[in-house]
């Protein structure tokens, strides 16, 4: 038999499978994929057993909240379930992770919603896309304010602005997550728009 | 309920555990793991699926060459069964994906021993871990070369001094991969070893 160089495991067919699915997460080229797989064989059929678990739950018990879109395990999820949340209080965010950095602070109590993306009219994202109907239906009483959480990008800040125009015709605040400087950054090594967004939102001592 | 900062997915042990299992693999950071994770919550329960069925079979179908010790379909693997091979050539190599690499150039038509690691007695692995009585039971008629092709690293090299000592006793050839500047390199970047080597393995035109 001769192997083709280009195609060296097609006789791996369970390999070559593995490697293929991991490749198509976002990160993981073909070849990290492949390193991936052969660190699972080297660590055996309980490691990728438990790695088989894991994912078999995942996909078995975790559904969208019906609430605020986010991923959960109860539905609705816990945060809309509103025990000890404020909830007049209602960020908007992209993402799920997103979500979760803000948990992190401990600082946010109130509520989350989450769009699932960012308008993108390129990528053929528009607001049907991203769900602003169900968002403009969740924005009543008792929210009292809306915040855009929108990441600090062309998309995230197209977003908000979209957000913001439509929200004008509810009875809420709408805010914006503040724009500046990071904590523990050198301005020395910071982009102009961050200095500049950083130097016309300046605050008085 | 009050999120704690530090666990925000203790309310989510189905996420949580699957970017746990993640961040395991070489190369996945935690922050890395959560993404992968939701990446494959939002492209829903079929891929999840699919990356299940691969590792299931990667589990249940995969096992090592008792020859080579190559991880493979079929025991003797492709390879050792040598239809098309020159079983007088053996390669040594650290690692399945190293005999990968060399036969994706198309130019070795011998056959593999995998090590499964190199030398480092720092890491407490020693000549029992990578296997050297089983390599020097096999070296005997007809292999008449072993060719040494560890990486080029610190522990790479001791392995192939360490081997050639040992293989002194056999009635076999050994030998090493050239070392030298990398095809398409630049000399201005090349780093000093490699220059040095280079130099000292100049070949005549």
């Amino acid at each position: 038999m001769n192997l083709r160089s280009d195609r060296p495991l097609s006789w791996m067919p369970a390999v070559e499978n593995t490697a293929k699915q991991l490749a198509r997460l976002p990160g993981i080229g073909p070849r990290m994929a492949m390193r991936l797989t052969y660190a699972l064989l080297k660590r055996g059929k309980q490691e990728i057993g438990d790695l088989i678990h894991a994912l078999e739950q995942l996909r078995d018990e975790v559904r969208q909240c019906s609430s605020c879109g986010n991923f959960a395990q109860t539905d609705p999820c816990i945060i809309c379930q509103g025990v000890g949340r404020d909830s007049s209080l209602l960020c908007v965010v992209e993402q799920p992770q997103d979500m979760l950095a803000l948990e992190r602070t401990g600082k946010f109590k109130g509520v989350y919603h989450i769009l699932g993306g960012a308008l993108s009219p390129i990528d053929g994202i528009g607001p049907d896309e991203i769900g602003v109907t169900k968002l403009l239906h969740r924005v009543k009483a008792p929210i009292r304010e809306v915040i855009l959480a929108t990441n600090p990008t062309m998309e995230g800040d197209a977003t908000a602005v979209y957000l913001q125009e439509i929200l004008k015709e509810k009875d809420v605040k709408v805010t914006r997550l503040a724009r500046g400087l990071p904590s523990g950054s050198d301005l020395e090594y910071a982009d102009e728009t961050t200095l500049a967004m950083a130097l016309s939102s300046r605050t008085e001592l």
